[in-house]
C-alpha cells in the first residue's frame, strides 16, 4: 500500500527556537515533519520537557474556527477524554503564529491507528464516540456544521458539470439524492459536540483499547446520531465496500452501552447514514475533480462513498444497522 | 518556504507489532511517517525502550549495497562518530524485511538540521567531515562511487535530448564540461570512506555544534577531497547561488585542522569542485526531466548547480577556496 502525504510548510531551526522560547518547554531537541493529516502541517517535536505535536494551520482550515477547536480540545481533555491538549505559552495563549500561519503546540498521544479494521476496533470506536459526546456536554461554544445540507448543495453545484466523468449518471444521482435527503432530513434530534471525522487515522489504539482521538478540525454542533453514522460508514465496510453487519452491530452496541439512542434517532438512522455517505462522496468528488498535477496528496476515491450511499439507499430500515 | 516530501510505504499496526517482536525493543507506542528523505520511507517509532527510526528501503537504493551501508554505520558509531546505529534483532541481524521491502531500525539522533546556513554551521560541517574520514579508516568493506565519471557520462546521455529545454545550450555545455573533466580528473589522491551527500538536511546541530550526521546511502570509497568539494558546494553558496568566501574558508580550515590536505589535493580542488557540481547538476537535471505528474517529491532546481559549476569553472585556482 502506498500513501501520499505532505508537509506544506517548512520551519527553520531559528524560527522554531524563537517560537518555543515563548513556552516553558525547554530547547528543541528535534523536529520532524510528519506525514499525517492532509489539511495542516504537523511536526513531531522533542524538547527538554518531552514530545509534542506542533501544528501549522494551512489555508483549508478557517482561522476564525481555531479558537473553537483549541477550546474544545482543552474542554474534552479536562473532562478526562483522551485527546490532544493544547499547550499554552507563558502568556497563557495556546493559539499563536509561526511562519506566517496560525500555530499551536499540542500534547503527543501514544498509540497506533489501525490500517486493517478488526471487530474490536469497531467496539472501541463506538464506545469512544459516545464518551466524546458525553464529554462535550457543558462546552459553552458552538460551531455549525458547514458540511450539512447547504454545504452539500454547494458541492453538488460545484461538481455537477464534471461528475459524470467519474461515474456515468452521477450528477443526476447526486441531485436526486439531495432532493430526497432534503425531504427526509430529521430535525430536533439530540445534538451537541460531534467529532464529524472519526475515521481510522484519527483514532489511536494501544493494547486493543482506544488510547486517544485526534484531529478535531471538523468538530461542530450536530446531531449525535449523524456522528455515529459517519463512524459506521468509516469503520463497518470492508475494503471491497461490502457492509459487515457484525462490525456495524459491535459499533452501535458499544455506543448504546454508554448512550442509548432514542426511538427518533433509530428511526432516522438510515437517512443519516445516507447523508453522511453523501457528505464524504461530495468532498472526495470535489477534491478528485480539482486535483492539480503538482498535488502533494493523492485524492481519495469518491467511488468508495458512492457504493456506501447506494448500500444505505437500498437498506431496509434501522434493523440493517443492528438498531 | 514550502516543501514536498513523501512516505512511500504505509505499515499496518499489525505488521509493525509483528516486526518489532523480533527485537528487544518492547511494544510499539507510536509510529509516525516522517517527511524527510526522498529516497526511502522513514518512520519515527516510539517503543517501550525509547525512540528509533525505522527505514524501509525503496527501489532507488540498490539492495545489494545495504550490507555495506549498515556495516558502515555500525563501524562509524563504534569509532565514536555520531551517526545512526543500526539496531539488531534478537538473531543478531540488523537488515530485515517489512512490507516486502528491506528494512532496518536505527537509533534516533537528536538535533535540528539548519535551514539557514550560518558561518558556524560551515565550521562544524568541515570538522565533522574530517572526523568522518578519520573514523572510516579501518572499515574493511568498499563500495565504488557509481556517481563519478562513468555515471555522469550515462546521465549526460540520458538527458542530452531534453537538456536544452531547461537552459538553452545546456546539452553542449554539459558535453564540453564532461570532456574537460575527463582530461583533468585527478588520480591517486588520498581516499577512503566518503559520505558523498553531506547536505544540510543530513547534518544535525545542537547548541551550535554538530550533534550527528545521517543518511549514509550514497557513502562510497572515494577521494576525500572530492567529499570536501561536495560540502563546499552544499554549504558555502548563498541562496542566490553567490559564493561566500568566508564560509568556504571556515569549512576548509575546520577540515584541515583535523586532516590537512596534501599539495596534490589542494591543486586538484578546483577540478573536484567542478566535478561535484556536475554530479548534482546531472542527477537534478535527470530528476527534473523525468518527474511525473503524480510525483510525491518536487524535484530540486538543477539550475542551482549549473550556477555553481560555472563559478568553479571561472575560479582561479585553489586560493578561491581558501586553500
Amino acid at each position: 500500500m502506498t500513501a501520499a502525504m505532505a508537509v506544506y510548510t517548512e520551519i527553520s531551526d531559528g524560527e522554531l527556537t524563537r517560537f518555543l522560547a515563548e513556552y516553558d518547554l525547554g530547547a528543541p531537541l528535534s523536529c520532524k515533519g510528519i506525514a499525517e493529516g492532509v489539511e495542516n502541517s504537523n511536526f513531531l517535536i522533542r524538547t527538554e520537557r518531552g514530545s509534542f505535536i506542533l501544528t501549522l494551520y494551512e489555508k483549508r482550515v478557517n482561522e476564525r474556527d481555531l479558537p473553537f477547536f483549541i477550546a474544545l480540545m482543552e474542554h474534552l481533555a479536562a473532562q478526562g477524554f483522551s485527546c490532544p491538549t493544547p499547550i499554552a505559552g507563558r502568556d497563557g495563549r495556546a493559539l499563536r503564529r509561526l511562519c506566517g500561519r496560525p500555530a499551536a503546540v499540542i500534547s503527543f498521544l501514544e498509540g497506533l491507528w489501525p490500517r486493517e479494521i478488526l471487530p474490536f476496533h469497531c467496539a472501541g470506536v463506538g464506545d469512544a464516540l459516545a464518551r466524546l459526546h458525553a464529554a462535550g456536554a457543558g462546552f459553552p461554544m458552538s460551531r455549525p456544521n458547514d458540511l450539512s445540507l447547504e454545504g452539500w448543495q454547494q458541492l453538488i453545484g460545484a461538481t455537477a458539470r464534471q461528475a459524470d466523468s467519474v461515474a456515468p449518471g452521477l450528477a443526476a444521482e447526486l441531485a436526486e439524492e439531495m432532493a430526497a435527503l432534503r425531504r427526509a432530513w430529521p430535525q430536533g434530534l439530540p445534538s451537541g459536540i460531534c467529532h464529524a471525522d472519526m475515521f481510522p487515522d484519527n483514532v489511536f489504539f494501544r493494547d486493543r483499547a482506544v488510547s486517544g482521538v485526534i484531529d478535531f478540525y471538523f468538530a461542530c454542533t450536530e446531531a449525535f446520531a449523524y456522528d455515529l453514522a459517519i463512524c459506521v460508514n468509516a469503520w463497518c465496510f470492508e475494503p471491497d465496500f461490502s457492509w459487515n453487519p457484525d462490525k456495524g452491530k459491535l459499533l452501535v452496541d458499544a455506543y448504546q452501552a454508554v448512550r442509548p439512542l432514542t426511538p427518533e434517532e433509530r428511526h432516522a438512522f438510515p437517512v443519516l447514514a445516507r447523508g453522511s455517505a453523501l457528505r464524504f462522496l461530495l468532498t472526495r468528488l470535489y477534491d478528485w475533480l480539482n486535483r492539480s498535477a503538482g498535488a502533494l496528496v493523492r485524492p481519495k476515491d469518491p467511488l468508495e462513498y458512492l457504493a456506501k450511499l447506494r448500500f444505505h439507499r437500498a437498506a431496509e430500515g434501522a434493523a440493517t444497522y443492528g438498531l
